[in-house]
């Protein structure tokens, strides 16, 4: 038995790590934009990248160290991905770290922003060397990596066990939906001080990405940039791990629900609920068949309760189904049942109520078989346009 | 040898074809949307349908005929797409076509329109007995199949062989785009006097679709009532199966640019030229990803050469693929090459000078292969959004 409480404050509150986030000039404005995560031990570290063919020089980066490296140091910056930018890419990484006082092991960087650039390395050595690593900065070091997000996000929790004690684990992110290959890739850094092994990071960041940061969809696209990390210093010396597990999909579906809220000019927040489909698979590919259609996206974002693109979706997407099986609601209001015509004058004006809402579900019962999935989406409109017509200015 | 010929006017003008649009009272304001093909002898027909798992009604009814079986009507109404409609919505058609006094053998039916409403029964036949057989007026056709559409389309050739025997062949189509499962469908007739064989038709029909209408994107979403009918009453006693196929390319060429034109507020039409994959899939897979991407689309909008979009798509779709053999193009500027940095004030500029014409070639040359693929793709923009937030009213 454990508990998990969702505590106030930063992930910075966990003992030994040290973040901030200052301007170096990259944003105009003097804008937050360079931004660190140091600690003051050697931490175990765990990734999750981007599927992109094209991963950023800062993923590749990382992959030439040895595969149980540790490290004390994530330099993070944001405006500029440092993707497709060659064999000079990577060699820039190691020239701004070798730059640096700081007595680095093994150096992570990360970065978001315009694909196709060099790094101003020049102006992130100045801006680095004016870090200070005794700085708790966790609200600094959100803002600093944002780029089309509206706010930042972060979120964190306390996880008592059974006999009393207790470690913590807390997050910041960016990014406005899994979106955004240009400016606005998805980046989550995870600080836990739980006594967690090596072969347990990996395993429980990939079984929980499947349902939240893979489940969430703004327009589709994958970055070149998109990473999850997990840092681990072991200082509470205490670990659970069905407890681990249970918080850390937590922090992962609280960074991803933030994501999809502030996806680019989004209102409003949509769970995708495929129920009783043929297979597990099925129910994934029609859930995020739903939250990736324009047409779908489109219609939240008019209000109107069009039920025919739902099942026109789901009919697209070449799942096993039958229109005399398929029932759609949205939140407990049934607009679809089974071929039978319900939606009349009354069903439409409720199921109109639930769409002005700010979150609710869209929940399509297959009927043939018994596998679920739920993905995470968002409505489209002006403003989504708006921001990506004019992204690099 | 055979010789090619636009010509003016419509279908109409091949012998033996009858076609007229009305106002039947589906749309408001009296306008057209009730039309008919009417064929003085019995056609030979073969379609192409959607590959939707929930085929609209008609759909249905269609493929409950003989294989082999030949037609002299098609009924086509805007407005409703009989579409989730369940067996009423196959019983309606037969309501319809049974209350008519014409000749009729083996009518089919074509809607497209709001998915998930029973079709107004009694106003198509009242508008249907109106008809007027005799009639060639294949403009006000093409204008009572428009949903969303901004312009009618049209086409037509005649094909003159070595002998100095012809046949015609034309088409009218409604679709802006492969898009809009709820009100805009894309539906083609085409209308041919060719001596064509019946196993020609269907072969002819799929070799052509792959690059014509499945190659193109304004939303990458797929509709339950899409159709492409090819009609061929054989009056010219005229066949040659290379002009035939030439010339039925050129027919559904030419639609398949007018509805990506016609995107939904579109103002560019784009080729997604992807050169050099590894296999033909590969080139398909990628260029659709292009046509399809929602960051590329309003990149397009924003007359933003911002390349990174298109590599990151390239890397995204997962093909084969090096960014130090990938050059990208947009018309003849390069703006990436093989991981170079060319990306300078000069370029941009003259990259941003394509970007403001209505019509113009990406190229993605992959530089790991000899397979090539064209995708046909348009911008999307605030007016996208418009007329699919507010679509049903």
């Amino acid at each position: 038995m454990f508990t998990i409480l969702p505590i106030k404050g930063l992930f910075d509150q966990i003992e030994g790590f040290y973040c901030d986030g200052i301007s170096a000039g990259l944003k105009a404005n003097n804008a937050l934009d360079l931004g660190f995560i140091y600690s003051d031990t050697l931490c175990e570290v765990e990734a999750i990248f981007t599927n992109n063919k094209f991963q950023a020089a800062p993923l590749k980066h990382y992959q030439m160290y040895d595969k149980n490296f540790k490290t004390n140091f994530v330099l993070i910056n944001s405006k500029n991905a440092n993707a497709l930018t060659g064999q000079k890419g990577i060699e820039n990484i190691d020239t701004i770290f070798s730059s640096l006082d700081f007595e680095l092991v093994n150096p992570i960087m990360s970065s978001t922003g315009v694909i196709g650039n060099h790094l101003p390395v020049e102006k992130i050595i100045a801006g680095a060397k004016k870090f200070d690593l005794n700085s708790k900065n966790a609200h600094n070091l959100s803002k600093a990596i944002m780029t089309t997000d509206a706010y930042s996000k972060t979120t964190m929790y306390e996880v008592k066990l059974e006999d009393g004690s207790s470690f913590k684990i807390g997050a910041v992110a960016k990014g406005a939906g899994m979106i955004n290959p240009n400016l606005a890739t998805m980046l989550c850094f995870i600080c836990t001080d739980a006594n967690i092994p090596k072969e347990d990071m990996k395993e429980a960041l990939l079984e929980n990405s499947e349902t939240t940061f893979n489940a969430i969809s703004v327009d589709g696209d994958t970055s070149t940039n998109d990473t999850v990390l997990l840092l681990s210093n072991k200082k509470s010396n205490v670990y659970d791990k069905d407890a681990f597990k249970e918080v850390l999909r937590l922090v992962m579906h609280d960074m991803a629900m933030l994501m999809v809220s502030d996806g680019e000019g989004a209102k409003k927040a949509v769970a995708f609920e495929v129920l009783n489909a043929a297979s597990y698979e099925d129910a994934q590919i029609a859930a995020k068949a739903l939250s990736n259609s324009l047409l779908v996206k489109t219609a939240l974002f008019g209000e109107d309760p069009n039920f025919g693109r739902i099942a026109s979706t789901i009919g697209a997407s070449r799942v096993v189904s039958d229109e005399n099986k398929l029932v759609i609601s949205y939140n407990d209001v049934i607009v679809y049942n089974k071929g039978e015509f319900v939606f009349n004058e009354q069903i439409e004006q409720e199921a109109a109520k639930v769409l002005k809402n700010d979150k609710f579900k869209i929940i399509c019962d297959l009927g043939v078989g018994k596998y679920s999935f739920t993905a995470y989406g968002c409505d489209l409109g002006y403003e989504y346009v708006k921001i990506n017509a004019d992204y690099r200015t």
